[in-house]
């Protein structure tokens, strides 16, 4: 069994990561505030500057092949962005096992730091070619 | 306090609704199968058909103002989707409360019948334009 | 050069290809009818649907590597569409060239047959591996 | 007749105004690249940003219910832009009518300046209530 050398993972484990996203138009719907589904736009952009945060940018572990998918997501949502909102993405990694890693993402509105959406998400790592699934805690020990 | 008149409540917990959805070219990403977030429209038809099975097209409870914002959405990510694949999606509601109403989707690959996703989502029901949160048991009571 | 066999260059310019889609919530933005990008949806999935008619889903053709990039695009909105709205794509196709295809569609709204928008769209056809573009009659030929 | 007072119309004309956008996975579809329709998102955020730059956030527009409908569009794609790129979009206005303002926008891959797709886009002003097309001088030298 892998076991994560433990200074790497505490480290990894304290990274917080913020990326601020502006509304588009187009991430609107007749209710004339973001549509359910876009949140999940927000978080994914999240997660990627969390995992360049870290160490490497993401787009350089997808251009090698390697993809994060999502297994599992929870997500309540507690208010709404309107168009032209200045968004704020908080993420940290909850959780890091041998086959999957869990991210918590707050998203939050600039203007007044109201809560939106809160979300619990576990990615899996994989190799996009194969389809096989990587060990994470290996992954991250050579990522990072 | 609103009691939901037993048969109506009845009728509509059994209610199973299935929509057949075809997925697009931009329905993927680069990982080559739907994009984790395109799951939410997928859905989101099945939703508005369920309503649409029970009596009325839900375009007309949209269009008198009246819409039905997620509060709540736990999604389980089985298999992948990719680009012309028939998707099924199976709807029903779990409960039916006074403040939501929850709905479970199974989404299904319609050639082998794979379960792709299993979703529970939890509805409001809202004034537009007041954005007062109606009586989900009264609503549906009128609605049918 | 490629000439393309004349009888086969007749029947593809002579198919009139129709596709209904139904406009799902997320299609629309905060002026409560179908944001203008989506409509490039619509008749993307109206030139899916046009391949297929020819002779082969274009899925196979995707899966085997060939994909047929949008090179040039002209669109007329005349009217909207909202949610609940079913739509049809009418493409055919304008003209065969060596390097491209041209396809006109009319997007209409299938109540009263109105007029939404207009699109002249030329369409390149490429390996993705090796990001070659392919001879277009040549393709054709061999695709019917 | 409105005549636009040419001071106004030759500041509106001079503007030129250059966003930066982060390409998101779900931006992207199966041939890897960014999906044809998401151009469209990228130069609506020039449009939103330009009109900004002339002097108040178009969002007070959209809140006191004024919008912009797109009438038409001409985009020819030239690269192609991939996950984690930065694209730039420079906007300008090439003319401005009674009736509606010509747009010209330029998407351009950050790292290379390498021109991806120029656009030219026209856009009426609109009251979103009464759908009333208002005159774009008129509107604009009463916007900035």
């Amino acid at each position: 069994m892998m076991i994560m050398e433990e200074g790497i993972k505490k480290r990894i484990l304290s990274v917080k990561d913020t990326v601020k996203i502006k509304v588009r138009v187009d991430d609107t719907d007749l209710m004339s505030v973001v549509h359910f589904k876009n949140y999940l736009s927000f978080f994914d952009m999240g997660f990627v500057e969390f995992m360049s945060a870290i160490e490497n940018p993401v787009e350089s572990a997808v251009q090698s092949g390697i993809v994060f998918p999502v297994k599992k997501l929870e997500i309540t949502y507690e208010e709404s962005a309107k168009f032209g909102d200045h968004i704020i993405v908080e993420t940290k990694i909850k959780e890091i096992g041998e086959k999957s890693m869990t991210f918590l993402h707050k998203i939050l509105r600039d203007s007044d730091n109201a809560l939106l959406a809160d979300v619990e998400c576990v990615r899996l790592v994989m190799e996009l070619k194969s389809k096989k699934l990587l060990n994470v805690a290996k992954f991250l020990t050579k990522y990072v």
